[in-house]
């Protein structure tokens, strides 16, 4: 880290800031007397060290971090890719899992005959909304815990893992039988489900806030992680911008970008990336280009009567062909 | 509500479509048979219409909305300014409350010298942080419940009501003595927490998030209003854009275009729109003559000490000044 | 064209306005009268009707579109690709012909050298820059005239058409033996220049602005296009967004929309989009899954002296081994 | 300027890379070697310095500005504020000038009355557009060389200056006897324009483009200083963001900035960044809250009837009120 101090600040002011940092953060400090300005840098583990306290010294003009402020999640201290094993299924280790399913779960029948289908067509690992984030307060909210319970009745009829979103801390005990707990774009910095979340022993799917930078998600990562639950997957999502061709703007940067600065596995949402069904299969052969993990895709057995989202949802027909050209491209792609 | 069709579908699939959303959602359905296409005009109390599911049936090309998905918070049902009495403060009836004190609470001498100085300088309200959300795991998180304890101190010493952030739905009861509960910007659609805000008989200061629209913040007014808390003051802090000068963006016109919208009062945040002490009285003075209800003005006794958010906070002897010149602009302008 | 009239608008002045637009504007209209509000709809050829004139009659509530605003780049009246000739090499045929060369010309050396490598390695139209954007004035400008001389010489040396940017109308006689010629992205609404262009026979690239929608971008092309040149390439090469890991975000989403809009080819800068040479590689196949009709890419023979943006462009040797794996990733994804 | 240096890069490296940086641009460099990265100091005028040219460097790990990249516009070097003479009327001095008039001259009834009633409400400069940049090549377009006549003619007959906006070098002399020249957001990083009107002897207006930093404005800016013209006033008229409320989200902080870090006039246009009549009041106040220097406001004799943007204008009666308020405004904050 690199501190600028202002001109005209005294020799002595500047050693009793530097003799802070040290004991503070128990942090080098080297000194650089220029002509116009002072540098003060900062040496050793600096992820500790708060940006916006030292920001909020009047003596300081201005920071440049060097290190990143993440550490458990950084690539730097752990470089191999980390694998992780959602029910069975490995995510991370180079392969291409398809996780989908409907955006709400609305009866036993639809989420049984969703799972059959996807399953079939190449999917190894089941969504589902049961509890459902709506801006309206009026619209369709999810089964909520009945929900769940259908969710794990198709588990036990097909055999693959189920994905599902939490919404609140209290609910933690019922996702026990999740084997992949979401935590959606509007709670990623929601930090007190994050801690909880933290201290299971369970994979967790880390959606990407629609305005949330690279690094605010890494550090919503490392809040999971900080607290011991090291089995973090990235999701891409789609942010906002001005286009309103979309609903949301996939970042496909941000793909090769967090394979870069972390060993976390990272996954795509085309479907909530792009609101329009049509656009799922460009999106998915794209996120594989630059590296993706894996896939997430929303699959109705019958879109016009879905209580939710139902406007990017495939029919089960549609994925059948969509899965099958991913998959090729996947093999395709991974022999060159 | 319009509903645009695609071309080339049969006359009998519009009727059976048009039969099923008057069941649904008890409106009347206009149709309008044009050459090129039909388009369908709901008529009636269309705000429980979910348009997602509606946009979802194969043969809708597009909607158009005509009524707001807001209810309780519209201003159409509702002509009439909202006042929400904090504690013996009003918001809304066309005062200008400053509510100042410290971004986190630090400790008993903090908290009380703070909360004197503010009042002496003409603030009816104090505000400081016990909950902190921070972005890094690593920062300082505030003093939590002893943080309240704290606040509720200087309340008893200064006999100002007390503003502080709640961020999860089971720390509601030690909220109990807190005289306005504030839901921060990362968690304007933590729902689950709105929805239990909504069951309390206490104002609510509702931020709007970072990059949510004007329209979603009020659909998160909603959330609380429509459990059956009408006490809702709406915050303007800040957007995210590409504008790397300041920490945020102010949305200035949000507060004209939400003072038409809703009947709610909006109050504004200068310091952490700007994250830059001296645009604190440019930004005050701006927000009085955009028509603001409130503003809320972090103040420290001491900015190059503060745990957290420091550079944003003015001392109390500049606070004297800004607020001096915020009174006498509210005057001014009250006058022409 | 939908017209939702304000509310208490009296029949008359709604026949009148009606007149109105059927008159100026040569279409019909129908009138679909509800009990709280009137809709109009336009039928006919609604693409030259001015919609800010419509929403500025007092009457009118709100407008929607239900054609687009393009008619000579809009794919309905055009479904078959265009596929543009550029001194012999194909765009929009389903190759992906990859455009290469620095960012700008410095020397004859320099481009011979970088335009012989870039051929060898499979590149087949050259790019290089001779008239500069800078956002500063005090950086290098480019040698104008002088750098477009360079470049013919490499074209006769190698054989390879070539591309580069134009900034202003008194240089288009300079650009007579362009192969295609390049509209910057801060240009992309100089609109006297994009009419001048339209008076030429010879192909355009037209770059996307920072922060255009795809439908502004569309009726850039539309601009050049109804003069009566229909050779436009556009090109998209990311946006400005609040993410600062890298230069602009690539809208990976614009590809297959702009497919689906417009029969016109579309090809992607990823080294402009990343501002990070080892961003090139990923971006590059992601546009490849996306559907992209080729590629613009910056070589350059030695970064590290480059006069203008060095840091984003890969040496010859790193575009050997890039170029190849797009090719191969070209030709795998085209047998999926 | 800073510049960290990679790990592991030779002292020798380092040395080589120091002297260029001496030899190239006339500035001291001085050396920080810490334990894990070596860090340079560049002294003296750093203005010219070429960031990309740097940070192409393949030993550079990342750069920080400490001055900024403009001198001419800069407030450091230029202390007081800049006031400007327009035709009589002064920008800059502390005082409000409105300026006032249609989107697009249409008649010479219509530019003379609007004139007169403008003039008469108090606004002291008349604007109007001749040539119009419009997002479709369909759209009226001005009425050109014949609507800088009409504007002359309202010169004539009210004695108010005027305002109009330049779209191409070759109209430069057409405007000779145009009182400020305009160059629209479109046209801020059309450089060559730039470059030109920097060599006359007359104060021009720039429009902060719709996603320009501030820094990229003031940039603009220095390329009109950098050719000898000194009479820049900056505008503020809105940034393209997320939300859909209003055409374009007025950055009111960019006030109180952009007079922090330049010497040069700020005007605010309400009516485009609202594009909204009714919110042109509020916007106004705050401007003048905000500390704007001017303000530059639509308005047409028959808002209805207007080829172009009619849709933010306000009538002649509007503006009576407005304008009455902005001044009393102006004046009772001057006196707080």
């Amino acid at each position: 880290m690199i501190i600028v101090i202002k001109p005209n600040v005294s020799t002595e002011q500047i050693n009793l800031f530097s003799n802070e940092l040290k004991q503070q953060y128990g942090v080098e400090v080297n000194k650089w007397i220029g002509v116009q300005s002072t540098v003060l840098g900062l040496l050793g583990d600096t992820h500790r060290v708060d940006i916006d306290s030292i920001q909020a010294q009047p003596i300081v003009d201005s920071i440049k971090r060097v290190q990143e402020p993440y550490k458990k999640a950084n690539r730097k201290f752990h470089p191999d890719n980390t694998v992780i094993d959602v029910g069975g299924v490995k995510i991370g280790d180079g392969s291409l899992p398809i996780i989908a399913g409907p955006c709400s779960v609305e009866s036993e029948e639809q989420i049984i005959e969703v799972a059959k289908r996807v399953k079939a067509a190449g999917a190894t690992m089941l969504r589902g909304g049961a509890f459902k984030p709506r801006t309206s307060p009026y619209a369709f909210q999810g089964l909520r815990a009945e929900g769940l319970e259908l969710l794990l009745e198709a588990k036990k009829e097909t055999g693959m893992p189920i994905v599902t979103e939490i919404m609140r801390v209290s609910h933690i005990d019922l996702f026990e039988d999740v084997d992949l707990i979401q935590v959606g774009a509007r709670n990623m910095q929601n930090f007190e489900l994050l801690k909880e979340l933290g201290k299971l022993n369970k994979p967790i799917l880390l959606k990407r806030g629609l305005s949330s930078t690279i690094d605010e998600t890494l550090m919503s990562a490392e809040y999971i992680m900080s607290e011991g639950n090291d089995k973090v997957i990235l999701c891409e999502r789609g942010i906002r911008t001005f286009e309103p061709a979309y609903r949301n703007t996939l970042d496909i940067s941000a793909i090769p970008m967090l394979k870069k600065l972390t060993h976390l596995p990272i996954i795509v949402d085309p479907s909530h990336a792009a609101g329009i069904p049509w656009l799922i299969e460009p999106l998915s052969l794209a996120a594989i280009g630059a590296g993706a993990d894996g896939l997430i895709i929303e699959v109705h057995n019958c879109p016009a009567k879905a209580l939710s989202d139902g406007a990017q949802s495939l029919t089960p027909d549609q994925f059948d062909t969509i899965a099958n050209k991913i998959l090729k491209a996947k093999t395709a792609l991974s022999n060159i």
